[in-house]
């Protein structure tokens, strides 16, 4: 292990400091610090001034509670946005990767996470109230429920559909199925299992 | 790709700016980032400040190059040291490794990279001046070469005993061949032909 003699202090609390962040073992943080070492201070600096700002600064949508500059994000505050469709994510990853398909053109919801009693995540823990104000007051058609396939993902689901139940709302989740350029015999059976049980019509197979 | 469509541009920049680091991709920056929001702001702060610090506040021995503290680094100031032995490391890392096997108590060089006209380091880029410098003005006996074994160590390997040649010292390198607990089948038939050519008395091996 090359956890021991740091010949400097300041070296070992920058080391100590990076490894503290998820996926990055102190062998790691040791390379990333001394390849800062090895650049020019302005990249320090910078770097260190980008985090803490938007650490100080960060704003989120009070609507869709997504990471935003502002207090409405720019998809709220889109008129171009189709208001009656939300889609439920867990974080903004789940926006940038739904954004990024351009499939989808409604507003979004950010939960914050998925209700996990192991991790101590319970609704309370969640935008899930917010949620189900935003569906009761506006003309809200449709919402996606678009969570990990995870046994966490489907009961945050099933949390949603109880609380949505007698609103006039139509609840969908994303298709799960076969990926596309998938080869079948890689497919794991649950998927495949499942991709049969809900096989659909050919002309409903879209690019 | 998930390059587009941040939702804020002071995730943005944070993003970008750790990804600019060696081995962290947009989507690890992403991650991180997001995961440094979700705790304590003084998680942050405390990362930032430890970079910053160690960037602005950093010094080098004036001996051995090593990243230190104060100006001539612990390993230089213990006098149970034995000073009539260099070894020559390309970084601190290699000081590390060395260290941590408990096998050697001489001194260091870090010349800080190896020569590599390649990413055009030439020799006036490290500190081998010094080095030399060392040699002959110290009653060093003996100097272990302990680079990579790559061609850019090799090359360095060679410059070095070109200019210590004609002093009074023994130049050395690392031993070469199968690491401990290998199998003989899995080694490369470089290292494995080295190996034999380079075959020791079996009482001459220690573990």
């Amino acid at each position: 292990m090359i956890t021991e003699q740091f010949p400097s202090k300041l070296l070992e609390r920058a080391v100590n400091e990076f490894a503290k962040l998820p996926g990055i073992g102190r062998r790691t943080a040791l390379r990333l610090v001394l390849h800062l070492l090895k650049q020019d201070a302005k990249m320090t600096d910078s770097l260190a001034d980008s985090l803490k700002q938007l650490r100080n600064e960060v704003k989120y949508c009070h609507i869709c509670h997504n990471i935003s500059d502002t207090d409405t994000c720019e998809l709220c505050a889109n008129p171009r946005r189709d208001a009656s469709t939300i889609c439920v994510v867990e974080n903004i990853r789940g926006v940038m990767a739904i954004e990024n398909t351009g499939q989808f053109h409604g507003l979004y919801h950010v939960l914050g996470g998925v209700i996990s009693p192991m991790d101590g995540v319970g609704p309370s823990n969640l935008e899930l109230a917010s949620l189900v104000e935003r569906v009761r007051n506006n003309s809200v058609q449709e919402v996606i429920l678009a969570l990990s396939p995870t046994m966490e993902g489907d009961t945050t689901n099933f949390y949603i559909s109880r609380q949505l139940a007698g609103l006039p709302v139509q609840l969908t989740t994303l298709a799960r199925g076969l990926s596309v350029g998938d080869d079948l015999e890689y497919a794991d059976e649950v998927t495949l299992g499942r991709s049969i049980a809900t096989r659909v019509p050919l002309s409903g197979i879209k690019n």
